[in-house]
């Protein structure tokens, strides 16, 4: 599942989907009731303790080797002037990624991920999609391979970031295609977009959809005709890590929306995926909220680039610090409740 | 200011606060701004790190020295059957907490907090508030040294948690007589009261602020009246972390009600203070609400002992990395915002 030559190959990817270790679930839950704490007053750390133990299949899981993966891609659609941005800033943040100078490079370190950076902008940028679909199938399925080829086996925790000058901009031209909503609901000010710019965003979204709306019959298509390709990559690492029984923390808009298509597609598709943050790009809560997956974090981030999964990645370690290295009542011979 | 013999002394330390360094304020706000991100992106991250950089008087505050301290004490209110647990769970979780085996030293190691546990059952539970003061003045005093005594000058980041049971219902005897309410609105499961426990911890809340209500004049007799031994140590601790300049992370409803007291004497109190979690305690996000803390977490957590902070710690650590490390739009020769 490292690659997807043809669109059937993806699709046959997509819906048959490996599930959780059901008894390593079931072990880690007794285990969880045995720990020196009232029952649940550990909260969402036991559910979490509990998703990674399925996912990783065993009771106790491990958090040695964790993931971050930046993907970078250019859109036609930048030409229309939807950024406060200009275009050539996906690049020189590149250089910055690889440099270690950007604010996922220091919370990679702080948190313990190994990340990589993936450039796609030297496929060009795509076409606008105001104009034409926004990548041929065959791009759509090179950056989905892109993506599933850059996850390394092993890992045992996956979050994927992204940059793209424009991005939002796709990001909320799937969304709003997905639902069959309007435009205006789900634009928002990206990296700092002043109000004239977001009439041209949801300008550049309208016609993209009107344009689109017809061919856009499954998933994929979506992906193609309105993503990018960093946005299809971050959606094929995504897939590619439920096949490796991967867990993943979804990061912000442009994430959580990359895979929108294939979660209304297959509902089962977030089961190995946790929300890490809301972001404050106006349509992640509203996209969050639809998908039913309640953030670990809500700190009025919005920069991308995986910052807020990587923050999360923080909550799943002590989770997991808690599960695994905590006395049972009868270990530290501890009276239980009455 | 690690000890308070008299209670103008301890009235001398509540009302003669020191500030944040302003110029180290400046300088971070100033650095904040020179980051390659867009303007504000990090949202409260770049809260944490300007707030940290003016208690700690420099620019890039450092996180290698964060500590922990875990207080414990009994409960006189406890033998009228307030809490799901016995009594002796207190000592019980003291020896766990000595043996490395409950949640918080699990998730001080993971922050890298050094923890610390100071015991105050030796002394003997407080007096049954329904029936007369929980401390003498002196005992009082006590508790409230033995939490200055114990913050290590030159740490860059403190938080204190508890063990006591029974203590919940001392929090919410704070809070409704603090605010004048009644105690059905402050009172909750706890480490997991059913819900006859429930109209049991009510009775004795109004039983005690009934008796009391006169004679709390001001916050330290508030305290002393309706508290417990661990719960003004707490109240000592982060006092003397203000003297010290030393940023305070409050963990959950008995922590935040232990300078409740204090906060109203003084709005300037909380200055040097993080809300860490909502914790679940229902009186928990009522009293956040009041004193307009909002929290860093909500994770549905309410096992006390310091444990929601010991996460929130990670929250400032990537904070500070990102503040730290970034470069700035000239040193990545990264084009600005139009």
């Amino acid at each position: 599942m490292r690659e997807f030559r043809t669109k059937e190959a993806f699709k046959t990817a997509l819906f048959n989907l490996p599930e959780p270790v059901r008894s390593s679930v079931e072990a880690a839950t007794s285990r969880q009731a045995a720990l020196t704490k009232p029952a649940r007053s550990l909260g969402r750390l036991e559910d979490i303790a509990i998703f990674m133990a399925g996912w990783q299949g065993r009771e106790r899981p491990c958090l040695d080797r964790v993931q971050a993966i930046v993907f970078a891609g250019d859109h036609g659609v930048a030409s229309r002037g939807v950024s406060a941005f200009p275009q050539e800033v996906t690049q020189q943040m590149v250089a910055n990624f690889r440099a270690g100078g950007a604010a996922i490079n220091a919370l990679s370190r702080v948190c313990g991920a190994c990340l990589s950076v993936v450039d796609l902008t030297g496929d060009g940028p795509t076409k606008d999609m105001t104009e034409e679909p926004a990548m041929s199938r065959q791009e759509c399925l090179a950056a989905l391979s892109a993506g599933a080829s850059a996850v390394r086996p092993g890992t045992e925790l996956l979050f994927v970031g992204e940059m793209g000058i424009a991005n939002t901009t796709a990001a909320s031209a799937i969304c709003a295609q997905s639902f069959g909503e309007r435009a205006v609901d789900w634009i928002g000010r990206g990296s700092g977009a002043a109000d004239a710019m977001l009439g041209i965003k949801r300008e550049a979204v309208e016609t993209a959809i009107r344009l689109h709306t017809g061919q856009c019959s499954d998933g994929f298509e979506t992906l193609r005709h309105l993503g990018g390709r960093e946005i299809a990559a971050m959606a094929g690492a995504i897939l590619a890590a439920r096949h490796l029984r991967i867990p993943v923390l979804l990061d912000g808009f442009i994430c959580t929306a990359s895979i929108l298509p294939f979660a209304l597609a297959n509902r089962a598709f977030l089961d190995h995926c946790l929300a890490a943050h809301r972001s404050n790009e106006s349509g992640h809560g509203r996209l969050l909220d639809r998908l039913r997956l309640r953030p670990l974090l809500d700190l009025d981030m919005r920069l991308g680039e995986g910052t807020g999964a990587a923050i999360a990645v923080q909550i799943v370690r002590s989770a997991l610090a808690a599960h695994n290295e905590m006395a049972t009542f009868a270990e530290a011979s501890v009276s239980g409740a009455s």
